[in-house]
Formats: C-alpha cells, structure tokens, sequence
C-alpha cells in the first residue's frame, strides 16, 4: 500500500472520573444504567494555544462527537472477543474494540457547557487523559439512524436483552458518598 | 500543550465516483437529493497487507463510520462559512468542514456489501482517493438520537427549510447517459 501516513496533535485532554480501563463503560451511552445511576460528568480541556473562536456557535448542540486516541490500548488484533454477548470472536473493524489497527475512537457525547477553553460533558465513557483529535457537531440529519441494522450485537440482544453490554465495574461516585 | 503527537497509517482507500471537491456533497446523507437522485456507488478498499479476518462480522450492519483525512483540505482556519445558511462564520469545531486543526472527517455510510478486501457502500460524499483510518459498524444504541438540538444548523432549517445543505454542483451519472 503506497499510502502516507498521517500526523495529529491532539486539540484537546479530557478529564474524567475514569482512572483505569477497567472502570469505565464500554459506550457513553451505557453510562446511564451503571451502578450509580448518574452520567459521569467530565470536561474536554482544548489547547489553549487554539483561538476560543473554534467554539463559537458550538453551546447550541445538545451532543458532540469526540474522535479520540485509545491512548492505553496496547497494540491491535484481527479478532477480538466483545464484552457483550456470548463467547466467540469478532472481526476488529465489526465491533468498538480499542484493539483496532489503528487506535482511533469515536464517542457521542453531552454538551452541558462552553465555558472559555473548557467543554462540560456529561455520558463520558474516555479515560481520564485521553487525548481528542477533534469534536464535531452531532447533527441527526446526518448522523441518527434509529432504525439501522446492527447485525451481531442485534442477535446478541434478541437473544440476552436489549443493551446487554456491561457497565463500568465500579461506581464512578466518589467512595465517601 | 505537553500532548504528543499520534501517526496514523490509511487501512484502506475510497473510490468514488467525486474526483474534485466541487463534485462532492456536503454530508453522505445529502446524495439522495442530489441532481441524480441516485446515491453514489463507492468502494472502501482495504489495505491488502490487513488479514481478511478483520472484517468477519461486518456484512451484518446496514451502515458504517468511516473516520477518513480530509486529504484535499489545504490548513485550517478558526471561522469557517458553512455551505448552509446566510453569510456568516461559524467556530469551525461547530462545523463539519474540512478546515479543522485535524483534518479528519466523519461520515456514516450505507454498507451493500462486502468481497474480500473491498467493501461496497452506498451514499458516500467522499473523494475518490479518500485515506480511510478506521470503519466501525453504526449501533443505533450509541448513535442514534434523532432528537438531539443541532443549534444554528437547527436555526437555519427552521428559516430555510430542512437540509438546506446544497447537493454536488453535477451529478454522478456518466455524462453520456
């Protein structure tokens, strides 16, 4: 393959409650039904080298897209056995796996606020660290296909409930609460 | 910003049926309303070097993320005009323009089919030639919220009707035909 490679810097961090891979929930939008109930609030701090401007016109959009690095995951893999469902092996690029041949991760996210360089989110799934190469607008014209297909994981689902992906193993509240 | 940069090789390249930017629509779910009415027919061609396995599970989904490079996009700039809309700029992360910092693109495809290395798909606003990083299958579960507030995209519909977004300036038909 003749193709170049292709050099980003991250534009932004996000800071969440999720310290370790094994604490957080494996979609944004499975956060809602973990153990504390209550969407994990985290922030995306932009580069404060990016003009403010870049965010101008973005507090109107109730949710974003985060395209992100899997920055701990540890090298890709052809198959991948998903947290869901029963035993059995996915091709990589037919599940959300980090272990992709490239690490690159797409999340659909809250906006709660703009507040100068800093995104208040909420429904965060990312480690905390995680590097964002870029944040779009969700737009449903463009991006909401209820009624889509979804091959295994519809099989999975008719066949063990709907959203049977597991939650975060732990509660993402502080532990004195 | 301490961020270390992150390099990406294409797993696959697009072909279709756009070879300048003035040919392509603005969104993949703009080509239906297009002069042609026909949604463009495109491939993702896969890297020959990923094993075939990668793909195992796919055919399942009726669509797909295609995370690509804007590879035509000459830099970056912080307004932007959008195509839709009265004059005037947006913050350019408010926008899915190809002038961010990052130039990486997102768009949801229809998946018809898949042979071997190469995945035929339906209702592509790319270039041809497009660098694809990633393909992830679309889970409605996770990405689809059709009512979610879309702001200034949202005002402009309101005053100028629905997907005000305007299509390729010709259509994908052969010219002889």
């Amino acid at each position: 393959m003749d193709a170049p490679a292709f050099t980003f810097r991250p534009i932004g961090t996000v800071r969440s409650p999720y310290l370790k891979r094994m604490d957080a929930p494996h979609q944004a939008t499975v956060v809602a039904g973990t153990e504390s109930g209550v969407p994990a609030e985290a922030t995306l701090e932009l580069d404060p080298a990016l003009p403010e401007t870049v965010l101008r016109d973005l507090e109107g959009f109730e949710r974003l897209w985060l395209i992100f690095v899997f920055h701990a995951s540890e090298g890709w893999v052809p198959l991948v056995q998903p947290p869901r469902g029963p035993r059995g092996k996915r091709g990589v690029l037919a599940t959300r796996s980090p272990h992709r041949p490239n690490a690159i991760g797409l999340s659909c996210v809250e906006l709660v606020a703009v507040e100068g360089h800093t995104l208040h989110l909420r429904g965060v799934d990312l480690l905390d660290g995680t590097p964002v190469l870029d944040v779009k607008p969700y737009v449903p014209y463009a991006d909401a296909f209820p009624g889509a297909r979804a091959g295994w994981i519809d099989a999975v689902d008719a066949a063990t409930g709907a959203h049977s992906a597991p939650g975060p193993k732990k509660s993402s509240r502080p532990a004195t609460s």
